[in-house]
Parts: structure tokens; sequence; C-alpha cells
């Protein structure tokens, strides 16, 4: 499936300025400032310079938050974001109430104690952030991620998401029942988005722990609806003439 | 939520008609030409005489097959249907494979070794059946079934039907992540259908029996988005004037 481009000139934008790097300004920007992120119950604050500012917004990381301080912008970041940032990106610092900066272990333990399911999030997450996927939560579409080519103010988003476990009793309740099989497909052909399910497998390692997430593998598979009509060989050879 | 009509002259002709009345003429002519259905695989064949054709197409029991024989309709009966009409309505006798009539409790065992969940969805669809709603499978919405208010020529169906069990394993995956709850809930916003869940219980029934059914307590719970525009207060006020 081609991107669905938002107006003409979005094809030559996107192509003009690659995601990968747009996030390495991104880092290099973070970084240089020593920015640090606020634990706020199940969000992370970011503060930006308005040069900053621009950067996450086009990297797409958290969304601004309206303040009536015009001087300094704040970003809601999700734990996904917060993390990637400290975590892969090495770019910002995250301190919690006591204004203590916390290492990365500190945090991990914070995130998966507060979100069910985190661990198996973060993995797909960062599965596809590292592969210059923009990565959106999926709320609205009733699965755990939207998946865009580019910036989201470019295309419609390609993928929708769901990150599945075997091992994982609390990201295993997807997709168990044919008819949740079915209503997800149904929605998702209805905003024409393809289901993109990653099993996530933790390879026999049983402690959580955030280095253990480098072994675990990821399997991508799309789910669509197999049409005997186009999927038919002849049908296929007139289509092709 | 009012039905949704199909067409000018559906009300009046839905109203002249009601389902309970449809149904009463069906059971009195099936057990008068004293009819038997036939299993095969996961359906019911059911032969009926031209005006019973009519009738269980009225009543809405099953779908006609097409044959090459003018003379005799048949007709597709699902489990439920067949169970329905076998069990509740008492007007058909079922047959399997060695022409053998099944009695009621041959026939439950064949059902419920044949379908995951048979008991719980059987339970949802004779509930609703009773109360006169036409309950159709709802595999297209990714829900268990669809029911309409009148016939489905007249009305779209205004409930998508989701049988749960918190006993019963089989009948308790769907509902249990977030992401599939805003799933179903867009789908079912998107299709004007209102979300039902039966929340079925056993009530320590432990034998899956046909006569156990009975004491089986259904829970009938709407699920809607809470739309804050809407739900306040002065809102409704000016709403009303």
């Amino acid at each position: 499936m081609a991107p669905r481009w938002k107006g003409k000139a979005a094809e030559a934008k996107a192509l003009a300025e690659p995601m990968s790097v747009v996030v390495s300004q991104l880092q290099s920007s973070l970084l240089e400032s020593d920015s640090q992120g606020l634990l706020s119950g199940c969000a992370v604050l970011l503060e930006a310079l308005p040069h900053q500012t621009e950067l996450l917004n086009r990297a797409c990381f958290g969304r601004p938050v309206i303040t009536a301080d015009k001087d300094k912008q704040w970003h809601q970041l999700s734990f996904e974001e917060a993390l990637y940032l400290c975590f892969v990106l090495k770019c910002i610092k995250v301190v919690g109430e006591n204004k203590c900066a916390k290492n990365d272990q500190e945090l991990w333990r914070y995130m998966t104690a507060k979100r069910v399911g985190f661990p198996i999030l973060f993995k797909a997450y960062s599965h596809l952030r590292r592969k210059n996927w923009v990565v959106r939560a999926g709320v609205q579409y009733g699965v755990d991620f939207v998946a865009y080519r580019y910036h989201p103010a470019l295309v419609h988003s390609e993928y929708a998401v769901l990150a599945l476990s075997d091992e994982d009793a609390d990201a295993n309740t997807r997709l168990k029942a044919w008819s949740d099989f079915h209503c997800t497909l149904r929605l998702c052909g209805s905003v024409a988005k393809t289901l993109l399910v990653l099993h996530i497998s933790k390879n026999g390692n049983d402690a959580v722990s955030l280095s253990s997430l480098e072994h675990y593998s990821v399997e991508e598979r799309i789910v669509t609806r197999w049409n005997p009509e186009v999927s038919r060989e002849n049908q296929t050879m007139i289509v092709k003439k």
C-alpha cells in the first residue's frame, strides 16, 4: 500500500526531511542542553527551548502542553517516548518528585509498576522507532499504536499495531477470539490501515529487566482479509494487463 | 435510540406483523408437518414446504439454500436457531446421519462438542429471541450477534451483542483489554449500533447440561461512550428547550 499523502506538497516535504535526520538533530540538541524530564503520574513532562520544541514536533515526540508562560514550552511524553529518549537515544535524564535523576533501572521499575504490559509495549514501540517509523498511541483505533511512514502532518498512518506476547499474561488478551479478530480487521479496513501484529517473545528471559529487552525477539505479521475475487489467478492477470 | 427504518412503508409493515405472532405461526406449521432437520457439520438443514419457507423467512430463522429442486426448499439453520426451534419452541426434530431423531441431550452434546463456547452463545441467543428480538450472526461486526427490533428487511440492527461469562474460559476472552473495548466501541459507533454485553452467569451449575441453562442468569449491559459535551447538565437543558 502506498503512503496516503495529506496534500500535494507532502511527498516532497517528507522526502526532503528523513525522520532519521530529524531524530538525530533532536538527540544532539537535547544532549547539548542537558535536558531533564519530570515524572508526573503516567507521563513525563519535558521542558524545551524554542528550537527544541520545533524538533520535538518534527520528530513527533510528545504533545505540547499549553501554559501561560511564553518563554518555556513543556511537552508531555508518554512512558514509551520518555524511555526511548532516555534509554535508547540517551539524550534526556528523567527526575522524580525529589528532583533526583533516576537511573535507567529505577525508571524502568517505576514505569513497569505503573503500566500493565509495559515491557511488551515498550519493546514494540522501540522496535518500530528504531526503524524510523513514527509511532503514536492507537487508542482511538482500538490498538496499541499506529505507525506513520513520515510525519503525521504529511501522511495518514499506515499500520494499526498490536503488541502481543504468548508469555506475558498482561499482553496476550487480544485476538484470542475470532470475533475480536473480525472486529479489529473490520475497523482497520474502515480507516484504511493495515493490521500489524508484533509477536514478542522473551526467549526465556524470565526477569523482565531493561537489559533483557535486547534479547526479546519480534516477529512482524501483517493480517489482511483474503479476497477470493482479487486473489484468483486469472483475475490477477487481468488486473496486471 | 429509535429504530432506523429501511424505507417509508417499513414502520407500518413492522407494526402490523409482530414477531411474536409470526414465530407462533411458524411453530404451529412446523409442528403440524412433523418437520425434521438434518445435522450437517456445524449447521442443520431443514426441508420446508412453500408456506413454511415464507414463515421461516418472515420469522428470520436460517438462510434458504439454493438447489435445482423447485418443489422443495431447504434452509440452513445455525446451531442456535436449530436448538431454539427444537428445545424452546419444540416444533422440529433433528436427525443425525443415521436418520434417527436425536433427543435434546444428544443434540446438546453434539453441538457443545462442535462449537467452542456454545452454551453461553445459546443462552444469549435464546434470551433475546424469547423477548422477540430477531437475532442474527454478528461476525461481520466482530461480535457474537446482532439484534433487530423487527425483521431485518424493515430495520437496521440496533444492537451488537457480545455474550460473556466470567466462569466459562471459552467465552471470556473479549473486552479484557482496553484496546479491545475501544476497538469494539468505535466499530459499533461507525455502524450505528449500540454495544449490548450479556454477562451470563452459571450460578454454580458446574455441569453444563441443557436443563441447567434455565438457571443461568443474564445481566444486560449497554456500553456507550460518555460525551462530556452532551452529558453536561446545562447543555442537556438547552437541548430540551
